[in-house]
């Protein structure tokens, strides 16, 4: 069902050509409301990719019908000729769907410098049979949610039903994205559909409260993509509205999951790890120093390894600015403390390694927590993003 | 010659068991003066290493007559006993040199965590001999820069002599370091001495200048040590003293030598890599940028995979506070302008790859230029630090 779930939103997804692979390479998510509220969130890189300055400007207003995706090229440093192409694009679907361009949100993800005349060509010949096929309503949102995907090896999708008063109210999405998965985003798309009635602002304030505790905290590679986008569309339809807490509850609970499916399908992970820090004199510095170590590849090669090499987690701490003392920070590896007070403890032959790796470092110095996940610093890794594009 | 072609030291190195190996592991750097002038930089890490915490203090006052640098063990988060181990050894070498404990300095470098009871027993049980060695006067400083050799496949020395005046005056220095090159140093030791006559202030100004525009632009994989250390001794045994701006000029010039010498070292490197940016609006802007490229995981395995993935470039870019206009950024690789204006420009094919690999970048947004130097990302890197304390 994926984006579906939600009623009053329709999908499509199929092939036009922007793929060697000949797989599915254009999407789209059409709300055919009541309301056509919209909130979104882009990529924090300051050189964005054109489909993100056209989605930019489009979603200001808080209102969208329609957001067409591609995967195949990004769009990015493409020019005024790939703004064009992004704007070109936004405007055929509207004709389409009877509405204006400024409705339309785009998307783009796959090679940076892609994005020429064949590309605009493909993508805006195949708006006609894209929209019809959502028209037709054959999708159940699997297809929309598999023709945006890249070197990710499965679709990420979510649902969510939830009560709210004597009624009910649904959460779909989709999202995809397995390397460049960092601050502020990743070269990530989430779509995510709800038919709770809810003004933009709500949405919006929902939306940046739910990323900033789940897609903001995955750093699988502390590399930060041009195309980022996480798109929340409401379309009403269900009459309900839920109150804004347990709304953004949900929709956190929402993120969360799919940030845990882009997290398993990271490019060339071998082990899922999770760094926790507590003991932090406020969330920010755990946050710091949970990302600091995320970031850093002796540590990351050492989990590869299944090495629980604690020095590498302490040396990093030490290049934060957290608040703590550097004589008494201790480190616990899947459950086994390997150092107390800065100084060996357990013996690390005692860890023992499963896909899943969770790094627990308490600084002492008060009582925040905060977790960042990432993945070991592979073969794999350097093998798949030394040969993309080639 | 190494440490002892300036007049007035001695060095030593030799074998007391701290490695595995059975490589030489204890070195020996004496001043025999006359001046004892001293100036050190260290790591800006603040979960620093008891070797550094023992020779920030003894260093303070400006005078040293001997270094005592040991490899085999980083006597890193090893608690108030390995602070005593780094004193003690100050106080046996201090009591065999006739001078006290505090113008004793310490390095170490190894692994984090090792420094216990055999760790302490070998080096101060070894200390006699290595006084005696420096003493005989047999070794000319080769020894005492294999002696602290860790992953490193040769040992990095350099050696100047300049004229001032009348008379001329002599640069030694020798360095150790194949990993964790980052900001603010590495795991990297270096000694440095001068026969020049010069006060203590003056050498530390020197010294600052020097390593600022030397090893704090080497970044081979963005993690910072716990141990390093730059010492620079001053003897003033050739009785000249030269004008400080040549003897910074010469002091830089040895140590972009010996930095050169630590890249093309690096652990697992296929390609060493030269990040310029000109067109900065400041010389901090420059290093900023050419930093956030040196630390793209993305980037360094795309030059591994001789692909000149100029998108990667620009992303990174992308992610800095530097002043530039997202639209206007330029990027020749290995001499081939590959993207004009954040577009594509020459085809990427025609790129050139050698073991040297140059990434220019114009921000056009000023008239100051930075360079930062880094490695490309590997399975050898991967394999290395998976596997190092296994």
């Amino acid at each position: 069902m994926t984006v579906t779930h939600a009623s009053g939103f329709r999908a499509a997804g199929l092939t036009v050509g922007l793929k060697d692979s000949g797989r599915p390479d254009l999407s789209l998510v059409v709300n055919d409301g009541p309301s056509d509220a919209v909130a979104a969130v882009y990529t924090s890189n300051r050189c964005k990719a054109n489909p993100v300055l056209w989605s930019q400007q489009a979603s200001a207003d808080g209102r969208a019908r329609a957001v067409v995706l591609n995967s195949g090229g990004a769009n990015c440093y493409t020019g005024a000729f790939g703004f064009e192409t992004s704007r070109l694009t936004a405007e055929r679907t509207g004709e389409l769907l009877e509405t204006t361009p400024e409705d339309v949100l785009i998307c783009s993800t796959g090679l940076i410098g892609v994005g020429g005349q064949d590309f605009r060509d493909r993508i805006v010949d195949g708006l006609p049979a894209l929209v019809e096929a959502a028209h037709a309503g054959v999708d159940d949102g699997r297809a929309a949610a598999e023709a945006i995907m890249t070197t990710d090896t499965v679709a990420k999708t979510i649902e969510r039903t939830a009560a709210a008063g004597a009624g009910e109210y649904r959460l779909g999405g989709m999202a995809k994205g397995a390397g460049m998965l960092a601050p502020g985003l990743a070269t990530m798309l989430v779509i995510l559909t709800t038919d709770a009635d809810l003004p933009a602002s709500v949405l919006d304030r929902a939306l940046r409260h739910a990323t900033a505790h789940s897609f903001d905290r995955l750093d699988t590679d502390g590399c930060m993509s041009t195309n980022d986008t996480v798109v929340l569309m409401g379309s009403g339809a269900s009459g309900v509205t839920p109150d804004e807490e347990s709304f953004t509850a949900l929709l956190t609970d929402a993120c969360l999951d799919l940030m845990r499916q882009l997290h398993v399908d990271a490019e060339g992970a071998h082990h899922d790890i999770a760094i926790t820090t507590s003991g932090a004199a406020s969330v920010a510095d755990a946050v710091t120093v949970s990302r600091s170590v995320a970031r850093s590849n002796l540590f990351k090669a050492a989990i590869f390894g299944e090495d629980p090499n604690w020095g590498r987690v302490v040396a990093q701490v030490g290049t934060t600015d957290a608040e703590f003392d550097p004589a008494r920070i201790d480190v616990t590896i899947n459950g086994v403390r390997v150092c107390t007070d800065s100084t060996p403890d357990a013996d690390p032959d005692s860890v023992v390694f499963t896909r899943e790796v969770s790094v627990d470092i308490d600084l002492k110095s008060g009582p925040h927590t905060g977790t960042v996940w990432t993945s070991d610093l592979t073969h794999d890794y350097v093998e798949e993003n030394s040969a993309y594009s080639t």
